[in-house]
Formats: C-alpha cells, structure tokens, sequence
C-alpha cells in the first residue's frame, strides 16, 4: 500500500483503539464497577470520547483522508483499501458535524442519565429519569440540528444508525405489516389455552442456569477463548476486538427464557464481531456493518436456532438431564410449544416473536412525538400506557415494566428501537437463503451440528465487516430489498401450526 | 483560580483520565480479558499510552505550564495550586525525556513480554522469556539514557520510582541492615523448632478463604463502594479514583497466608487510595506519592496489623469459627507464632518478616548487574539460584519459584523493587509515630477497632495524595528521614519474644 493510505490507517487505528478503551469504560460500568465508581466514570468516559472525536475530525485526519483518496484512485470497490475510505469518508463527514464540546456534553449527560434510570427503574419513579432524560431529548434535537435532514429532524437520528433509511421508509415497513400482525395474534388469543408455558416458570436456580446457558452457547460457535459471560442490569454485547467480544445476561430464577435466549441472542451479536475477517481486526472495518444486520444475526440464533423444533430436539434430553425436577414429563413438543406461545407482555426483551415488532412500533412513534416536542417528558409514562393498551390489549402494572424497562433514551439512543424490527425482517430474509444455499442446515441444527449455519453466516454476513451497508449486503446476500413479506410468512406458518389455526 | 491555571487543570484531567483508561485496560487484561484478546489488547494500550504521553508532552502543556506558573506565583506551598504546579513541572521534565515512539514500543514490548512471562513461569521455561526480557532490558537502558543520571544508568530508573534517591543511598540503607537481618535469621535458625507453622497448612476451601478474606477487608476500613476484590496471578491494587480502587488476591488451597494476608497487604494500598483529599481526586495529584510510602501502607495492614498478637485477639475467634476443622485445639498464641514463623523460602510476596528484605537486596544487585551488561540474560537463572544459596541458605527448586517468580520485568519496572523494602523501613517508622501520637491504637486493634490507626493514615498520609514526596512526608509525620532503626529494633523485639531469645 501507499505511504499515504499507511498513514490515514494508522490515524484511524488510534482513534479505534481510544473507541476500544471507551467501550472497555462502558462494559466495566455495567459489569463490574463498584457503585461509588460513577461519577468519576463519567468524568473519564467523557474525556474520552471526546479526544477521541477530536482527534478524528481535526482537519489532518480531513487532509489524510483527501490524499489517501489520490493515491487510491481506481482501487476495486470490494478491496479493503477502497472499502476503508469510503467508509471513513462517511464517518468523517457524519462526526465532523458534532462539535467536541457536544460530544462531551452528551457523554456527560448520557452518563448521569444512565444513573438516574438505573434508580429511577429500582425505585419505579419516572420522576428520578425526568430531568435528567429531558436533558438528553434537548441535546438529541441539538444532533438532530448537527447532522442536518431535509423535513423530519427524526430522520437524522435514525440515520445515524440505518444510513440509508427514512423516517418515512421504516414508517412503511411497519405499516406493511402491523395489521397482519394484529390479525395473528387476535387469532392466537381466540385459543390461547392450546399452549400451557407452565413449564418455563418454574424454580430455576441461577447457578444451574449458568451452567446450561454456557454448554449451549459454547455449543452453537460462541468462541469463549475469545469471549466471556458476565451479568448486568440490562444484557448487552460489545466487541473490543475480533478475539475478545463478551456478552452478559441477566437471570430470572423463576424463569428459564430470558437468561437461556438471552444468552442465545447475544452470542449471535458477538458470534458476527467474531467471524469479521483478520485482516479488517483493529481497524474502523472491523465490526458488524450496521444494527439491524447485527440484530438479524442475533435473532438467527435466538429465534430460528433457539426456538425452533429442530434445535431443541438436539437441546431438550441435556435440558432435561439439567433440570429433571423441572421438566419432569414434559415431551419436546409441549416444550417447544410452551417456548412459543404467544401472549402479550410488557417487557420487550422478553416478548414472543409475533408480538415483538409491535413493541417496536410504539417505541417509534412515541420517539417521533418526544423528538418533535408534541409529547412532554411528563406525559410519557401515560402515553405509553395508553398506547400499550392499543397495541397489546394490556395496559402495563408500573413504569419499571413500561417505559423505564430500556435503556435505549438514557443512552441517547433515539432512533435506534426501529433497528430491532428491521433486524427480525433481515433474520428471516437471510435464514432462507442460507437454507437455499445449504439445504442440509435444518437438519444439521436438529443433530447439534450448528458449523454449516455459522460458516454460512460467516462466509456471507460477518467477514465483510463494515465494508457493504445494510442495503448493498442484502442485496448481496439475497437479491432484494430489505421487505416484512419473509418474517410474515415464518411468523404465520409458525404459529398457525403450533396453534392449529 | 485563574484562567491560565484552570486551563492547565483541564489539560491535565485529560491526561489523567487517559491514564485511568489505560489502568482499566491493565485491570481487565489481569483479571477478565479472554485468552484470545492479549495481542489486540496490546495494541490498544501501546496506542492508548502513546497518546497519553503525546498529550502530555505536547508544547502546549509546557507553554501552560509557564503561564500557569507567572499566574500563581508566590501562592502557598502546601496548597493544591502550588502543589500542582510543582508536581507538574517535575512530571514534565520526566516525561519530555522520553520520546513517544519509545512510550509506544515500550508498551508493545512489556505487553510482549507479559505475555512470554505468564507463560515461561507456567511451563518453568526461562528461555521462553529470554527474548522478550533482552527487549525489555535494552530498552530500560535506553530509557535510562533519555531520562539522564551522573554516573551510575541505574539511578535513572531508580529515580522514576523515588525521585530523590540515589543507587547509592538505597545500598547504605541495606547495608545497614543487611547483616543484622542474617544474625537475625541466624539465631532464629537454632530454634527454629520452638514455632510450628503446620495450622496454616491445611486445606482451607477457597470460598470459605474468599469469605474470611471479605469481612476482614470491610471491618479494617477498606471501602467496598469504592472497590471490589478479583482474583488475579500476580495480586495488585489499582486506583481510577478514591472511588473506585480495586485490589487483587490469589488462592493456595492448601496454605493460608497468601490470600489472607495478600487481601490486608492489597487493602492496605487501596485504603490509601481511598484516603486522599477529595479536592485532589481525578488531578494529578489524586494517588500515594510514591512506592515506598505505598508500600509502607500495604505493610502496616499486612503486617503491623495483620501479623501482630493484637489484632488475632480479635480475629483469631472468627477465623475458628469460619475453620472450625482446621483450627481445632490451636490457641491464639499458637497461631501467632504460626503465622509469624521465620523461615527461609523462595517466593518474596510469601516470605516472613525477618527475610523479606534480603529477597529485596538480591534483586537489587541482580538488576544493576543486568542493567549494567555484567550479567547475560541468559545467565539470570544461575545468578539468582546461587546469590539466593548465599542470602538465604536455600536454592530454588524451579525457574518458576526463581527468577521468574515476579511480573516486574515483565512490565520494564527495573528500579522498582527497592522500594518494596524501603517500604519496610516507612511502615515502622510511620507506625511509631501513630501510636506515639495516639497511644490507644494497639489496644483498639485488639478489640477490632482499626478506626483510630486508619483516621490517622488518613489525616498524616492518606489526604496529601502526591503533594509531598517520601522525604518530605517522612519528615513532616516524623521529623526524620528514612532510616532503618525502628525496623530492625522492631523485627528484634517481635522475634526475640516468638522464639525466646
């Protein structure tokens, strides 16, 4: 290569490995931090990302980029080298839009934002988030202002995340199938009683649960010289490297789904930052291309792995040779279907997948009316209770079950919800195409066999890093558009099955 | 404050924040980080430590530096303002010696190195770390070179852990009391058979260790909202702030000293940490002063604390309580001697009080022989083992209870361990004070009051942060300089008494 294009690499490593440091701070935060720690946590982490971002947008890194693109001239669009500057050139562009003092400032605020969520979902008193989350709002409409949009201010935040969606566009894929969505579910509730989860809400000791959680994940490709489990408050994955990418989880002991799936779910997230190719490692290409993809990838593995037929014929007699009290006479097919029965509940994470895009949906449109002002902070938790009940029928018992249960807005994070019902859509798009592909994957996942799904995903999704954007990879992938006709027909077939309809 | 001193202040923050960033990153890779993440990780803390320094080094902070200084000046040496701009000055000087690409492959090489130590202990296979260490070795000469000494290369690593020392002061003060130190042992030797240490070696379960180890940290004062306990290979303490200040053990489940009095020593550090003025937490300012006085803090709780008469009065019935199998018929007095037994051995961190600093002493002279090319490294294993015959009548069974049983130059620390011993010398003159000062401390250790001997700390030590070096601080708490009297009137009494001499 070049001397100039060595140069722009280099620049960029150091700004990556200050991103790996920050996010170290944040996994340590979340993970491991005594609790006096939190304050001056966010001193450092906004200092942190701060020189960071100074150090990527001064005007050298402008320069280097300018001349790297002259020495580059005429390199293949699939190459690393081109591939490198077409991404920083977007990125540059994006960051150099925010001013250091608003990096600082939202670092600042996001941090006693995340402090006072913590507290104010213990405590369930929307009050302790109030000033702190409007503090947060102001300075997402003051992003908003940075990044620049051409009507809807909501569009540049959603953007910063799907880089080549609109407000308008998600609007429509959700349209396209919310009503189908309604309609399935209203024809489940009609005979609910056919599924019995009675199985999953047992006493499940955590320490057993752990253990069980381990096996599965060690057992579908998680790679755990090159990862670790930890718990946290809210379960999240984060990569600092190809070879240390770590997941945490959260343990119900009441409860096997949200630890077992949530451990699935997570090892998809880092299963992807595991498999970017060698050669993209420590450089601004090496993580997974945008949060929708990520999300296919971790609902591949939670949903079209985790609660398939086939998986837990190969998982339920070591589930059972686990937890034998638990269990007990329950066949696989109870459990399979107990693992999926669909009924409207209030949190999430832990929703079924034919009532998980809806949640979705009315975190999108409550996110459209704080960012246009049309809803007071105040007034969140009954909007969101109101629309709760118009979307699931059900009106959530508290705040720490309604809008206090995420952590997405304390993080700033506005624009990002809709990128979880995307990545169901892609989950589905992508699953068939591997299975097109690699006809024996199905079965191969009922005899525990899950490299052909994994080589598949690596091979096709993951080594491609950050090279090709949520459109160009499906396209790559599977020669359409991103679309909700897939994740329909999966969710129908389904549950038309499991509830005889 | 001024302008131009609150402009030098936030500079600084910066710096140090980058540097608690960097001590996060050597925390997780002792404790957490998988396997996988060590070649990565070095990478990021090559990176992040370069960036630090270039910070740091930058004209800028010289240019504030000066200005801050015409601003401030004539303000009163012992307030923080004047404090910092001293400390900075001398901080500077020290750091704009050292050239950054020379930072960044003395990161790469320790990180190297690290990793080739880990292993060549574990395999007991000095010649796995040979290479690394000839690296590390070539580079402490060079650095020796940037940072300038009169005559002896030696005193310039020396001096970045105790600025105002010299090679040869620091031999007066061990020839001064080498030789007593082997009479000592000598006469102990003749009756060695009057103390029986065999109660501490039994098998203590490793979570009924970690169990005793905790609720003897939290009652002498060591804050566990501001601090947690991880294990590690080589036990440390790390401070990112007075709240947040993490210490390390490790287990022998066969032997109870390491993790018990390994904790009190960890704590002992970290309590200092706790302890500094919260006006100086997050500045430059806002840790121990130096590794003596460290150290002489970590020895106090391990050692005038942990292994006094005194404080088992108190402890010796919960430890019976928790071991009820191993302590049986042992009396108080018993397991006083027990834990108090002299006895030549080959691991420094576990050897008594009495040979301790002749551990010290033989890496003293082994370093200045290696530092000044008198020793191959090649050749280090059978200097250790033959000096180790001569200092203390026994020769290491293995490399890996030999020279390779610390991770000092690993990390480049050429210089350091002096101040393991010096810290000795501290910790009893320090002591003296304390109890001249406030005669009830022995009596309140005995009933598990460590309030009044950690008050103290706190009020004579702890608060000043950097603001005084080991000199000056020695002087100010007790109007001596450092020497070593008290330590070997101390070990005599103590001693004489256990062996009846």
């Amino acid at each position: 290569m070049g001397e100039k294009y060595n140069a722009l690499v280099n620049r960029l490593r150091d700004v990556k490995n200050l991103g790996t440091a920050e996010a170290l701070l944040h996994w340590d935060r979340e993970t491991k931090m005594p609790s006096g720690g939190a304050d001056p946590r966010g001193e450092v982490l906004a200092s942190v990302s701060r020189l960071s971002h100074e150090l990527f947008t001064d005007d050298k890194t402008g320069q280097m980029i300018e001349d790297a693109a002259a020495e580059l001239d005429g390199a293949d669009y699939d190459s690393i080298e081109a591939s490198m500057l077409r991404i920083v050139e977007q990125d540059y562009e994006k960051s150099t839009k925010l001013p250091s003092d608003f990096v600082e400032r939202m670092s600042r605020a996001t941090n006693d934002a995340h402090h006072s969520w913590v507290k104010a979902r213990a405590q369930n008193d929307f009050s302790l988030f109030a000033d702190d989350l409007t503090r947060v709002v102001e300075l997402s409409r003051e992003q908003a202002e940075y990044l620049g949009y051409d009507e809807n201010p909501y569009d540049a935040l959603l953007q910063q995340y799907e880089r080549s969606m609109t407000t308008e566009q998600v609007q429509g894929l959700f349209e396209g199938h919310r009503q189908q969505l309604v309609d399935l579910i209203e024809a489940v509730s009609e005979v609910s009683d056919r599924v019995d989860d009675g199985v999953v809400h047992q006493a499940y000791p955590v320490a057993l649960q752990r253990e069980f959680g381990l096996m599965i994940a060690e057992a579908i490709g998680y790679d755990f010289e090159r990862g670790r489990l930890d718990e946290s408050v809210h379960p999240f994955s984060t990569s600092f490297s190809k070879h240390d990418s770590r997941i945490t989880t959260r343990y119900d002991e009441n409860w096997l789904n949200p630890a077992l799936f949530g451990t699935m779910h997570e090892c998809g997230h880092s299963m992807y930052e595991q498999g970017v190719a060698d050669a993209l490692d420590g450089t601004i290409l090496g993580s997974g291309t945008s949060l929708s993809v990520h999300e296919s990838q971790s609902r591949t593995w939670e949903n079209l792995v985790g609660r398939s037929l086939g998986f837990w014929q190969w998982a339920f007699p070591k589930l059972k040779a686990q937890f034998p009290e638990q269990i007990g006479e329950t066949d696989v097919m109870s459990f399979y279907r107990a693992i999926n029965q669909v009924s409207p509940s209030y949190i999430r994470v832990e929703a079924d997948e034919a009532t998980y895009n809806l949640h979705i949906m009315l975190r999108f449109a409550i996110e459209q009316a704080i960012i246009k002002g049309d809803l007071p902070i105040s007034e969140i938790p009954d909007r969101w209770n109101g629309m709760f009940h118009d979307y699931l029928g059900i009106t959530p018992e508290s705040d720490t079950k309604g809008c206090l249960q995420d952590i997405h807005w304390s993080m700033g994070g506005f624009g990002y919800f809709s990128t979880y019902a995307l990545g169901n859509l892609l989950s589905v798009q992508y699953y068939n195409q591997a299975v097109a592909d690699v006809p024996s994957i199905p079965d191969d996942i009922a005899s525990g066999n899950f490299e052909s799904l994994l080589t598949w995903s690596n091979e096709n999704i993951h080594q491609h890093g950050r090279k090709y954007d949520t459109n160009e990879l499906t396209q790559r992938v599977t020669g359409e558009e991103i679309n909700s006709g897939p994740y329909i027909q999966y969710l129908t077939d389904k549950f038309s099955e499991i509830y005889g309809l």
